[in-house]
């Protein structure tokens, strides 16, 4: 794509010699302007306040997909051939990359194939069945899915459209900051979540030639630290269960990681218990669905807050397709930290009326008994000694502080789990 | 306000003799324009699909306060005289309204008080007061904080901001329809959450106002039909544990109700499994936080399809504040309904091992276990037989069947609870 840029030298100064050219960004935009959401750039106050940055954030969750990759997807496919196109697409995903590809190619006419490992849940299955794929379920795991799809490629002459390392696919993505940039020039840094590179390198070619002095800051999952380890010239150790299973990649894209050494100033890492705590913040006080890979760029800000204090920073929130029970999962486990769903250890004497004495109290105190296991077998209480476990639910840490206070003062003090 | 309107007649047409006026509502615009969010109208292609409408959603739980109640809030507040302004407002309640008064009366100045009930949880209390309210619990129901905000406004001379039953403040409400109708002028119709009736009432003059054959129909939850019971001249029987309890109000205001019966064609009620669905579906398919009574316009079209079937359907999604553990019990009970949460019942010889097969046929299938409840005591079973209750998590109803036949097949069928 280089020779298009021979004409246009001085637009061409941050990308030159790069894979990918800001021209191609605009020729993006071009493209898929109107096929996708332009989605909304809306500031925080509240997210401002807790994380000490001035945050904005780009709600790619409102795709119709819910997820960015959409726009890389759509750019790449219109760049097809008409043979190409008869011919059809193919991806290999379980994940929000296999939406993108199938609903776009649907409206295209193009046909597309997706496969996907055995055991990738009904319900994305029967998503990207819905928007016009031919679904294939195929090998154990995105690995095995990869070998199968490379030779269905060959075999059925279909084109691969990659999720990351694809010139045209990292131009679609980087479409975004285009949009950041124009409702918000002021904005200093952009961080953004890093699975194989796709949304990162797109989005730093086009920051950084609207604002050469825009810092780019890319965040990873700890257990996934790719780029991260990349950049400093390490081999990257990756693998566990992480809730941002969207950028859980094993290895950057080459194209990817050569644009990302040339513009990227930074990766940060960042721990499960912030990647919970951002899809909560966004739930609570966005009053929106992030999904764990989605929330990671407010995870960076949590993690690192020196890192970003005062600065205006603007986050993507690329996806937000959560899985409902983990959703459900993440948002209780926060109560558990802020100290409204406690287990409370009662140990007493096994007499008939003891639950009845410590569930008045509880009671009394407008506290919400959730759960009670009996311990009978327990052998650090006397055997004819009772050991109980209560989950209760408070209005807030004070709240369950009264409670423990209560059933102290009546003789049966608590032990907390 | 009557006189105001005496100049421009025609302007008047459809709220003549009404106590709220179009004008009102569109000088309450003029008002609060830029000072409170100018939400988004959306249309949603999934939610049309599922409902059999075509379903646009005004989302008003993304103003800052994340409910509508700033809007009549901030419009009631700036009408105050300047001696009003000085000795301060107060507003009785634990929801939305509270927020909505105590942070636009902090904005321009005004002292504010807020009486809740006793018990309120914390996390309410603390949002009011950093809105820069002083809050005073009292009273066991919020009808014992109406006597003592009422005590209170005359001891100290406060004006009270009543959270429905005033004219500015259904004018205020009914700047969202001026909004939506500039946004989409083909809606066919408004679906209005109905507690007080300060939104329907303040939406229902706009809207008609600008398209004299639009429909507006209520929505209340079946355990509070306030509206509906008395515009069939009923007398309301209400009470019960709603999820959408910023619409239980035993009581339409006055003004309301009379606006009511001259503008809302219609009311329909809805129960709580629809409410529920509807909570779930804008998480899912929106990725939007929407509170029960955030959640009712939606709900009536999944509980009366027919009666907006192919029709241009404006949802007021009203307020995003669901308590977190609320919103992960809805997310986790939808899984149940969908078959993907289920509960077995085995019985089987209570020797070693029983446990270990059942698991690995279950596991071998790639279920996930996420409760075991061993029942010895169950008097259903002989004394050497055992009974235990598994609760699993699979992909979907399908693979929950299959499960289950496994587990039939190797000799232990369980039973479905």
């Amino acid at each position: 794509m280089a020779e298009q840029t021979a004409t246009k030298p001085k637009l061409a100064a941050v990308s030159k010699g790069l894979p990918v050219r800001y021209e191609d960004v605009l020729e993006a935009k071009a493209r898929i302007m109107g096929k996708v959401e332009r989605t909304p750039l809306r500031h925080s106050r509240t997210l401002s306040e807790i994380t000490g940055a001035e945050v904005w954030i780009k709600f790619e969750n409102l795709q119709f997909t819910a997820s960015f990759k959409e726009r890389g997807a759509l750019n790449k496919l219109m760049t097809l051939t008409e043979a190409e196109r008869r011919a059809g697409v193919i991806a290999i995903s379980a994940g929000n990359h296999a939406q993108g590809v199938a609903y776009n190619a649907t409206r295209l006419g193009i046909p597309s194939t997706i496969v996907m490992p055995i055991g990738t849940p009904f319900v994305k299955v029967e998503h990207t069945r819905k928007h016009g794929a031919r679904v294939l379920l195929h090998g154990e795991s995105i690995a095995d899915s990869f070998t199968y799809g490379y030779q269905l490629k060959e075999r059925e002459g279909l084109t691969l459209i990659h999720p990351f390392d694809d010139p045209h696919i990292i131009a679609g993505q980087g479409t975004i900051a285009l949009e950041m940039m124009e409702d918000n020039a002021d904005l200093d840094m952009l961080v953004i979540p890093v699975g194989g590179g796709g949304l990162i390198s797109g989005n730093a070619i086009a920051a950084k030639h609207l604002k050469a002095g825009i810092e780019i800051v890319g965040v990873e999952a700890r257990m996934y630290p790719s780029l991260y380890a990349e950049l400093r010239g390490e081999t990257p150790i990756t693998g566990g269960q992480t809730i941002a299973e969207g950028i859980a990649v094993k290895q950057c894209g080459r194209l990817n990681l050569e644009i990302c050494r040339a513009l990227v100033n930074d990766v940060v890492l960042v721990d499960e218990p912030h990647l919970e705590q951002a899809v909560t913040l966004f739930a609570n006080v966005e009053k929106t669905v992030a999904e764990g890979a989605g929330a990671a760029a407010l995870a960076a800000l949590l993690a690192h807050p020196t890192r970003f204090a005062g600065r205006k920073v603007g986050l993507i929130l690329c996806g937000g397709n959560i899985d409902p029970r983990l959703l459900a999962s993440v948002l209780t486990r926060g109560l558990v930290r802020e100290g409204r769903i406690s287990r409370l250890r009662i140990i007493g004497d096994d007499r008939p009326g003891l639950l009845a004495k410590v569930s008045k109290v509880i009671g009394d105190l407008g506290a919400n008994i959730i759960e009670v296991a009996h311990n009978r077998l327990a052998l650090d209480v006397p055997a004819k000694g009772a050991e109980f476990d209560i989950l209760i639910e408070t209005r807030d840490a004070q709240h369950t502080q009264e409670v423990v206070d209560a059933l102290s003062a009546c003789g049966y003090p608590p032990r907390r789990l």
